[in-house]
């Protein structure tokens, strides 16, 4: 074990109550960033992360990010960043960490068997409450941390450098150039030496992983349209090209059952799998029950765990999410829609490039409407592409981590990949240039975004020694994996 | 001509602005059957019509229809029936005629050139205003051809019974049941001989047509179901069978883009096309540019009248109307829907038996679903159904019509179906026992049910000659064609 680390942790046991009280502080602001009248509450609970940090000696900033683009009356949230110590020691390494303080909408309404605003902590440990699991716990993981070194009287191993953002449940607006320009040169994140990322999750409930990949996303949208305005199917029906059932017809060329892309190109743009990365899987501590279990049914496409990470986290996929301007209401309406537009996004993977894969799809389109000799008009566009993002789990960032994994929870962690898209991942990384780490606090279990969100005592109390310990590990390792 | 229409059709026109001051004054009412707050608007229509038969002499009453369904706290607007003279003559023969005193939402931010509920005519005899053609018009050309036979001194060919409804855009609510009971012997409409519908509209803007059929129409939902709930397309793409790809491809199979139904055996319930039949329809004033226009596009299925007026009026169709429980909204979201309902309908002719195709549909979604070999689940039932009509146009209920189409317009009016369905038809058919004839008041370019709403002040005025002739022809019909 590194050295320290043993009054470090506990200095962390001893703090644990306070530690809770400060999350039970953070979950009663109701920061949702969707609700243009809880704005205040996220400005307050930025406000509130910049406070705790300046108490125990951070230099805090917050920082403007302007007005929301759509919702001019309403300024966005700012972005909390911080140094600590306040003054940088040009001898340790400089490690960026993220998070973000906005959560997701929640009433009781929706099914929370308590008040979502309120944490509460049952018999087994389980911390109830919006935002303790998605992004809260974590984020106060990194105050709680600062605070048990001192508390502990131990050297803090590295220069932190924090970037808390109040829109990530909004489409993170007006981050990403945020970022860009604060990693130039003289900038405030200009010296990071790696980034860590705490936003995600395990993929089971008692194993620990670092996450080193996220699939891509690209969204299409497919508008076909033909009469002037919308019909009645009474009187039209037979007599005119209905836009519906081209956009059927076309939307029901492009995946199959098994979800086969069907799209001529897409498949050869895969890296192949090599021995090496396939033996990787079947260690991952995952079942195909875990599976059942999240999907609430049975109806997976693969038997094996195997495939079925490899689908998730290595293999494109392509869904059909719905359709615009065609009748969409409980009950009947006997209408011909005009236009209608069809969306479906393909989950990309190394080496699909986006550009080439919005070519393959504009082919496949235009080639499959085509065929229908149809006299509708057809639009195919992207509505947004996000990139994959792939680290190397060799280097000394993860190295570190996985050490801090095993010193606090005694195993191994497994290494994984994840079939979501985190944006500000591949923001980050390409704005430093340095390895970017996934280090999830939370577990499968937590709901993030649903009702019930909760976090585990353990997760959030041995979550924070791991972070701690991760940073002493930072400390030791060797500069050649860099 | 008839005697004594020459003084009947010199009192219309004499009283021509009286009786478009009476349809200013019912156009004022806004009587919206769809909104709930308009319900006292529509109750003061109806008993607005009440009054003005019950000053010119008929025996009129206001029958509770009970609550609506589903919003028990309203009460349905009133059946207003009745019967001039009050008194029956058991010489003449008894007509059942049928109109709706309620309208389609309005509102002048929905493109209105004039304000909806004040009729305003412009310097052509446009008359604009919410329900001027659907169905305050052809309603009140009722009331005025009674009026002007009073002002023109001239005997009422025939017993009048009436039977004026509320809630006719709004789906009819409790109106079947009211019109079978009270077709029962000793009832209201029990000694009806035949009846007269005038809620439709002529092909065309220049011929006027006697219609004598009406498609029906089956609505179906396919309901196909997998994961307990909606899923994130980045964390379960690829590992689970989607509802929406399996429902894309089992909709795709039903129509092609040519309106040709791809389910097997519904051809074969389509009664075949004789060499009479076909000959009719050269002669129908109808162009393609009246379906361009219509249309708004030149996306036609056919390039000729003839084959476009047969799809439309005596071959069945098949459209997709939409998507229940899919992403519908306008931008771009990743979801994985746990449950999809496509919603579409067969328009149905003669002979296809509302249950036979049922049971080609449940057929062929079912075989089509299980070619999938999915493991989601299909549920694919009918929503509702409404059965064609065809009645004989070689009855003296036309033959009446159509001698008072020549006497009023000078030419043989057009015998047409139409591809959207009235269900009170068939209702009235099958109650009575007895011939039912529709007889259109407006043209095809009065956009009932659309923003700026119209009826053609000649079209009124010499609407009302027409339905005063058609009673005199009634009158003086064989009884050997009944
Ligand atoms: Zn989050
Ligand atoms: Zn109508």
């Amino acid at each position: 074990m590194a050295p320290n680390l043993a009054s470090y942790f506990q200095a962390v046991d001893a703090n644990a109550d306070a530690f809770i009280h400060r999350l039970a502080e953070a979950v009663a602001i109701p920061s949702v960033s969707a609700e243009d009248a809880r704005r205040p509450d996220v400005v307050k609970m930025g406000l509130f992360l910049k406070a705790q940090l300046e108490a125990l000696g951070a230099k805090m900033e917050a920082r403007p990010l302007g007005k929301q683009p759509g919702k001019e009356h309403l300024e966005l949230p700012p972005a909390i960043i911080g140094r600590y110590p306040a003054k940088k020691d040009e001898s340790k390494r400089t490690i960026l960490v993220y998070g973000h303080y906005d959560v997701q909408p929640a009433n009781l309404s929706d099914g929370w068997r308590t008040e979502p605003f309120k944490l509460s902590v049952d018999d087994k440990g389980r911390m109830y409450g919006r935002g303790s699991t998605d992004d809260k716990g974590p984020v106060l993981g990194w105050v709680n941390a600062i605070e048990a070194h001192q508390k502990a009287g131990v050297d803090f191993p590295v220069n932190l450098l924090m970037c808390f953002e109040g829109m990530e449940e909004y489409g993170s607006e007006g981050l990403d150039d945020f970022i860009i320009a604060e990693c130039k040169p003289g900038k405030f994140f200009a010296d990071a030496d790696a980034v860590c990322i705490s936003d995600n999750y395990w993929l089971g409930t008692e194993k620990p992983c670092l996450t080193y990949g996220l699939r891509g996303c690209s969204y299409y949208s497919v508008e076909i349209s033909g009469p002037g305005q919308d019909l009645h199917s009474g009187v039209f029906g037979g007599t005119a090209q209905e836009p519906m059932t081209d956009l059927m017809r076309v939307m029901s060329t492009l995946v199959d059952g098994d979800g086969k892309i069907l799209i001529s190109g897409i498949k050869e743009l895969v890296a192949p799998l090599t021995k090496e990365e396939q033996s990787l899987y079947k260690d991952i501590a995952f079942t195909m029950d875990n599976l059942y279990e999240s999907l609430g049914s049975k109806t997976a496409i693969f038997p094996d765990k195997e495939s079925t990470l490899m689908a998730r986290w290595r293999y494109p996929s392509l869904s059909l999410h719905g359709i615009e301007g065609a009748f969409s209401a409980p009950g009947a309406k006997t209408v011909i829609p005009a236009k209608v537009t069809g969306k479906f996004s393909i989950r990309t993977v190394p080496n699909m490039e986006p550009a080439e894969v919005d070519k393959l799809v504009y082919a496949h389109v235009t080639t499959a409407f085509a065929a229908l000799h149809s006299k509708n008009t057809l639009n195919c566009h992207l509505q947004h592409s996000g990139k994959w993002w792939v680290a190397s789990p060799k280097h000394w960032n993860f190295t570190a981590a996985a050490k801090a994994v095993e010193s606090v929870w005694h195993t191994q962690p497994d290494l994984t990949r994840e079939g979501g898209s985190i944006p500000v991942t591949l923001t980050f990384e390409q704005a430093t240039g340095k390895n970017v780490l996934l280090l999830p606090m939370g577990s499968s279990t937590d709901a993030a975004h649903s009702v019930n969100e909760k976090l585990d005592r353990r997760n959030y109390v041995e979550g924070i020694k791991l972070l701690g310990a991760y940073l002493h590990y930072v400390a030791e390792e060797p500069m050649d994996g860099a």
